[in-house]
């Protein structure tokens, strides 16, 4: 089977196919353009560079967040619209998992953190557990989701063993994490330090195999946090920017 | 700085921009097209997407081998050419080192496999180790060689630790390996299996800032066995295919 992945959850975007667990090709940026500029040209560049037709697509796998609200709206909209024009399935991968298993087989606990603003990050925690298949099972160790570092660190410390930061969390917060962690901890490296598409193709393969696909209308992106203009609506404060009626 | 690099010593071909410790981009395909034919195009496509000028270039990092003798010609030819033009140093990265890294922080032995044909893989063995600065340093535990698949199962039997494969060759003698192996084994994931343009810059910085950088014209692919031709020429058997003359 072919699995395209959809990766645009933070500042990267990425697409990834991977056929029968072999990964066929990945185009990544990490660059200052925005997803609606990038995601889908880099689509079109790695089908025509590989030769595929988009029918011959057999499942979406799509970055369902925490995450960019903007970021993760053009990602679950182009992978809806996909679905729904290639009658397809779509199968959601949990972000932070998906970040997680860019250390598969890592040593320690492997921690995921998003910058979540407002000294928040969006994080879980997993470890790889050998199974009897030549592989390794991800344990979940802290549930998704949006913690204060100083909570999560608390947490992490509780474990009593060396942790691996990554995600664009683990790069806004290192300050704090080398003065505040009483653990051994190291980072990611720069290859594996942020989302990548692959992952979430082999994820979402796995899940896709275990009977977990869906129709695209079915899909919503999970953001674990209100947005915003929510927030402040809630707290009625109105939106930031007033729209002034009467001026054109 | 900013870090190009190459990869093409197998079936993959990938191309990455790395700028101070971040993966800016990447772009890997895992097709049955010539490099020749993908090579370029793709660091083309990935220069316009990305929005950067060759000129930026500071160091061209090039997976040197060992591989494929015509992936790794056409791989350093690109890299060689890129060079002189630009007037920018290269730095060598060893292609076992470079899939090992792909794998970064794993536990146990990390052990590289690329199918050398004739029974024979081209292969090394590494250990991740934690270090002081929140990171891990590569342990070469056995050098790059290529050797019998046999004689490799012995030496990794004697760590008696868990070992992680990875590598086409890791897949061409899957049954071989689960045959034949004593110790406990795991694969590398779909995302990691193969080579990486990403892992190739990530080392290449290092490399570069460790004075490594060298002349484009000094820059030579390291094959660890001779070729084909090579062999038959040795052996007096002459080329496999004979060239008639006289013939048009």
């Amino acid at each position: 089977m072919k699995t395209l992945a959809i990766e645009s959850s933070g500042v990267v975007a990425s697409v990834a196919l991977l056929e029968d667990g072999r990964l066929i090709g990945e185009y990544t940026t990490n660059h200052k353009q925005t997803h609606s500029q990038t995601l889908v040209p880099m689509l079109d560049q790695l089908r025509t560079m590989l030769q595929f037709e988009m029918k011959e697509i057999d499942a979406i796998a799509i970055s369902k967040g925490p995450g960019s609200f903007t970021g993760l709206r053009i990602g679950s909209a182009t992978a809806k619209g996909l679905g729904l024009a290639l009658n397809c399935p779509l199968v959601e991968v949990s972000t932070l998992q998906g970040l997680a298993y860019n250390l598969y087989g890592c040593a320690g606990i492997v921690c995921p953190m998003m910058d979540a603003r407002r000294n928040q990050v969006y994080t879980a925690a997993y470890r790889f557990v050998i199974n009897e298949n030549h592989g390794y099972d991800m344990k979940e160790l802290l549930a998704p989701a949006a913690l204060d570092l100083n909570t999560l660190i608390t947490e992490l410390a509780n474990f009593e063993e060396p942790v691996t930061f990554l995600g664009d969390g683990a790069v806004a917060y290192k300050e704090a994490l080398e003065q505040n962690s009483s653990f051994s901890f190291t980072y990611a490296p720069a290859a594996s330090m942020y989302q990548r598409a692959a992952s979430i193709a082999a994820l979402g393969e796995h899940f896709f195999r275990e009977g977990k696909g869906i129709l695209a209308e079915e899909h919503q992106p999970e953001y674990l946090r209100k947005s915003q203009a929510e927030r402040e609506r809630e707290e009625g404060r109105g939106p930031a920017v007033k729209i002034e009626h009467g001026h054109s």
